[in-house]
């Protein structure tokens, strides 16, 4: 996985949202609306393509959606008779940050002009990209989109949806796409539908699909329903439609949504974002009880687990760390000690911990080196004792269904035992919830965990290796 | 008070940093680090100046920290032999966020060139200032800093600590200064203390002065003591002076440091602030009890407040308020429905809330409409009953020491009952505690809460008008 | 053709330069000189891009070459080991320039990555994209680039010199390409050598390939020879080769690179650019002689035929009209009145012209504005006749082989006589060279003269509609 | 004097402009156009200032008119009723590049807001400042005309236009300064006139101050007269009015706006510039003439004097030197070999100098660098002799009157003989005009030619030193 060093927490890689209103409309507007809801899934970059049914403008760039469009960049994708639109917002890898790779991607094809903006990944891309080039294909990017839109081109018989609908058979992996032409607005989401979307829709009839339901309200939509694994839905003057593409496989969306990635006032999936974090502090104060004076949330990402855990341990919830809300990615940090300067400028304790036992509940451990650092200031600053709770089990294997996966032997559960962890971070008892409490807590139908067992449902790279989903340049 | 419409909170206007060092530092990267730490106090502008003993160099700009020194422009900053340095940043009024305006504003005056930052008002600057036009002296900014700068400059026959001393027995109001030369750190604070400024030291025997002891952590300094009110303080060659220029004025610092200005890790003044904010909250549930479900804190900084309202009460703590932590200033907002959005998007209900009766803590209320919208969106996530329960009492006086106020008209509190803004913002009941209640809260040795009850400790303007403040261009 | 307001000249698309050097050399500075010596072929877009044999890193964006790199810019270019690299300078129509235009363009194909520069166009371009888009193929850009290297990357089974040899057989117009891998420098050029193409060696062996010799120069290159219509060349490990593509087409040069585009100081298939311009000159002294007291060039691409008229005819030259040097494209111009101002604070005339009658030299005539507001500007500065002298025919076709063109109906020798644009321009007497003239002067092997004379020696788009050149996005 | 690597030329400081309009007129626009049109005398910072009677607006930075002022700027100074504006070019010195420098300078004063700007120097504003600085004054610049703006505001009791005729009394050195207040422009120039300004009208009734003529025909006005030395101009409500405060002093105007400074053309003191370079050039020929083929320019500023010079001496002129219009400051030179690539890249030969005994005509030498390249690129471009004719003579001493000066030891004809410098520059013969035929060529009322014979009109500082003009920070 990618770490932000001041973070050390798994990174989303994308948010995806579309719209299509049968009059005219602001869509430039509503799709900004739309991403800057989303801003959470994706901080590196953010792009939005409108049609009016002629023209086809697209505007992208590297930048919080904030800082890519102010109000001329947004006048730029202005269409008075704009109907359809697409957005995106994408975190990306160190060193592939680049300019090229920003979605919407948008291209010529026989079917018309296209756009297409995805979160997750094809774990096949790189073959089928590598079939395409032997056969002539050329590849401006290495993005999992280009692919994408290659194969729908290249059934050059079919129209848009019946392409698209194969393309979604030969394609395996996580992922929710939302893709446009100048009339038409579709999404479709993987078989096992481990990456989010959901569908929306406001008084005046326009349809929105979106990676969360935040981004419906924040257009004035309603939430409707979420699109079901398999299924590929379409919005254009006739109404809505939907094709379920893909059958018979168990859903499996991904855990760590819930987790860490969705916002506590989402429901994905039709379970809600807040309450099973709720669920998991609950479990993980009855799977590991300790005696303590306070209950203390890694802000902001752990407040609801330590909630549950307060609520369910009767241990009283306090604010014990202060998050300082301007430490983000721009501060400077030249050297090693700099860098460690990092958390310790982000989080600090308050008077709350001082000659306290401390339970500190955070979401996840992924390196280690923050937890380290937490547990430190903590003591620092007066806890007689800390007792690390963590509402996810340890992440021991990479993601290969869009969340951005360092090397395996980065992840400090891959190598290390709890209790070498718990030795490594300094803390005086860790505890991880374990696969069945957590799965209790969120009580979908079925969850992905593959990052905690190895257990991959939606297949594989052929050979096995996170490193191997990289598209070469 | 100027409110940022999706906040509607008192602005503070300015943070202050000084550092001394006996031997050469990176006065340039230390400075930094304590501004950035000391960000919340103001976000438009920030700026450092730097001093070798020889060179003389000021850099500043608007934006946040981060934004205006990236490390090209701090390095415009950074002497090898560097021994001294002031920091400040500014949050400043619509109209007046003039490039020209920003701190540290720097001199060349018969006692050598001379760096200060402020926070805090003058409450005779206008007239000081006219008198001087009158006598043929010339304005380049709408500063009080440079009416400052001027009085000590004309006393041109002392050396800088007298002259400075002499200044502020003659310039009135609440105020923290931090001033340089090329070999001098001066910091010094009005008779009352209205304005924060504390004393640090590194190991390395470098003194540090700030407004709040956050930016001394950030430094590597361990906090001192806090500045008395009317005390020039000192570092230079010889060490750390003092001289106690103003006596027997009863210290009465800023209540609303407590409130809302200071950051949750701060102590002000020998007072903790996360756990006045908890006695804050205790007091309110005993003033104002409500039978309720859940206690929901208007986040960040009802936190504190909302945590001791539910230890007294008894009624479980719930997240009930997403804060979309990109929300902040640069949002589009081209109608008055983009800027009614803004809230909406800053802040989200959780499922928490739903069938609730809410009881919902936050620190102040200024206009009333930002509050008006939360209820609302409470209720529109499906809260029963929205109690409303404010950690100040009602604003009904503005302020002349440095708290940005706007006209006394726009103080919802100052035109309206409770009962009156009760029914304005929706809410099914709403209590401010009361001036006793906040006092035992703070527990400190005094307080200014002048823009509560009038009282108004360090003096008020001629014409006692708020407008009479801002100094004409 | 497309005219800058100030100027009314017809518009050179671009400027192309690569280097293959066997050993590790400072490519991206190297290609930056040549770009800088060829900005005046492009001032919209600039982009380098440079191999080590492994890496492959392009940088463009709109702007002078000296605008899109800064050192940063260009240290994102820069490689260790770097042995080839390409770059290029263009202009775009209003309305086309944007960003993902820009070249080189980069593309992953079965050969490897490939970047690639053009400066021309491809009359059947049109024909073949849509052609590949019926066969299933994406297009990104409007750019006859990706035409090109597509056509390429689908002979999947020849080696990149034998595909590009195959396309070049395909691809009909008037181009002059450089291509590079990841290991080779290829450069090639139309059968009539409509767009020039040169070659140099540096001592250290590298070698050089740019639109005009003074690129080779920029990098310390010694000028080799022209590229031969039709013939495709390339560096590697092994040398230079050269493979004759093409054979038995009639070199026809375009004619204006003598008349306007080229550098004085340049040579173009082995005729002197300043030398023809002389000659230009004495030809039109000798067909349109004149009586008169000085003579004026249009600066500077004028003066070259304003020394030859002057020395033919034995009437002085002067220095009649000033010209601005920082009037460049940045002027704001929010109104009409703004827009001719542009030409007004351009040129200005001096006093050499009052009470004089001037001869006028220019090199061409496109539109006409400008000319008629230059002819008023002596004429109020006391210019007693303007005899208006201009070193190239009318111009009455557009142009296929890549100078932007406008619709005919723009073109003022299109659809006026002489005697006409005489009157609409307000000289005493008008005159352009002759075809006959133009050729002697030139003295070159042949030449394009399509503009002139609408005989199109490399093809015609299939329905002679300069419009139909342009690619639909 | 300070120099650009790639010109080598004594620098102008600055260009002012002011316009006082009896109607509310577009005073931003106005001075915009006046400004773009004296960007040739200083290109380092522009800013422009404008009042309606009430507001009082600026806007200004370091960078070229058309770089500072896009239309979003522009609009910043733009007011619906405005009457009067100043605007302000500037060259300055590395390292005091500085944004607080930049002018127009306001400030409030006991006389309301004023705005100055200002081309020369004071000879005594050094002492002036210092003894200021001792009565308790405090300075924020280090610029002349804050040294001004205190001395007018602090002749308290006077009004502002006797306020600065005092002024004008006590500073001395050379200088044209523009004034304006929200209801008057002024204008004055010092009693030699060292520095020029002159007046215009437009049709509306407008009045204008400019540096050169340019400036007031780019704004539809006509030439009415130059100011005289020591004569101060102010227009208002009442129209234009005149007071001639110094008298008795010789005009002695600075030869290099002839030489150098002032465009082609411009008339500046009664004398035509054009003619005047025509007549250098001719004198040369007379003083020192050589057997040659052909004279050719240094562009663009050695033009004039060499069409004089193949005039009077018969050699036909030629155009040997191709400019690059596009090598301006902002050329990468990372290193030492890169800076010597300049004057290569910005200037290359023609073929017109092959096998040539070619007579070079350059305005100036100052230090001989660029000039010992470029005789060193004829050459190499096949020059058989290069005479180097020089049309100033020999510089020898700094200006303190507002030509940015070098030490002394940087001139190299101060410490080297005319035999000596043409070795160092490799030419066959060197030979500056003589002081006689220099004034002969320009045939004005008299003229300050101290850089060249060390006689200064206008004063000294106290020390006769250029650096201690320079204040201090």
């Amino acid at each position: 996985m990618i770490f932000d060093p001041a973070t050390d927490k798994p990174q989303e890689e994308c948010g995806v949202f579309g719209i299509y209103s049968p009059q005219p409309a602001d869509i430039a507007w509503l799709t900004y609306l739309g991403l800057f809801s989303l801003q959470h899934r994706g901080q590196e970059a953010a792009g939005i393509c409108v049609s009016d049914g002629e023209s086809f403008l697209v505007e992208k760039d590297l930048g919080l959606v904030s800082q890519v469009f102010d109000e001329t960049r947004l006048d730029k994708v202005r269409l008075g008779g704009a109907r359809v639109g697409i957005g995106h917002v994408r975190y990306s890898t160190t060193g592939s940050n680049l300019r090229f790779n920003s979605q919407p991607l948008t291209v010529r094809t026989n079917k018309g002009i296209l756009g297409l903006a995805h979160n997750g990944n094809f774990v096949n891309a790189r073959e089928m990209r590598q079939e395409m080039l032997d056969d002539g294909v050329i590849f401006q990017t290495t993005n999992d989109s280009e692919v994408m839109l290659n194969r729908v081109a290249r059934l050059a018989r079919l129209d848009l949806i019946d392409a698209t609908a194969r393309a979604m058979r030969e394609l395996q992996g996580g992922y929710a796409v939302v893709l446009m032409s100048r009339t038409q607005l579709l999404g479709f989401r993987d078989p096992n539908g481990v990456r989010p979307l959901c569908i929306g829709q406001r008084d005046d009839g326009a349809w929105v699909f979106a990676s969360e339901p935040c981004a419906l309200f924040a257009v004035g939509a309603k939430f409707v329903r979420d699109v079901q694994g398999g299924e590929l839905v379409w919005a254009d003057r006739t109404g809505l439609h939907s094709l379920q593409v893909l059958e018979g496989h168990k859903p499996t969306p991904c855990a760590f949504e819930w987790i860490y990635f969705a916002r506590a006032d989402s429901q994905v999936d039709g379970t809600d974002v807040h309450e099973s974090r709720i669920r998991m502090g609950e479990q993980l104060a009855r799977e590991y009880p300790v005696e303590a004076d306070i209950v203390v949330p890694v802000p902001d990402s752990g407040i609801g687990a330590a909630i549950g855990y307060s609520r369910e341990s009767g241990i009283p919830f306090d604010y014990g760390l202060y998050k300082n809300p301007y430490a983000g990615r721009t501060f400077i940090a030249p050297t090693q000690e700099a860098r460690e300067l990092k958390v310790k400028l982000k989080l600090s304790p308050t008077s709350a911990v001082r000659g306290k036992r401390v339970v500190l509940v955070d979401d996840s451990i992924v390196r280690g080196t923050t937890s380290r650092q937490i547990v430190n200031l903590l003591r620092e600053a007066g806890a007689t004792e800390v007792h690390f709770r963590v509402s996810s089990p340890p992440i021991q294997h990479p993601c290969f269904y869009g969340i951005d996966t360092a090397a395996r032997k980065e992840l400090v559960a891959s190598t290390h035992s709890v209790e070498e962890i718990r030795s490594l971070i300094g803390a005086d008892t860790l505890s991880f919830i374990s696969e069945v409490g957590l799965r209790r807590a969120i009580a979908g139908p079925g969850l992905c965990i593959a990052c905690f067992n190895g257990e991959y449902p939606a297949g594989v790279p052929l050979e096995n290796d996170v490193n191997k989903l990289a598209l070469e340049v």
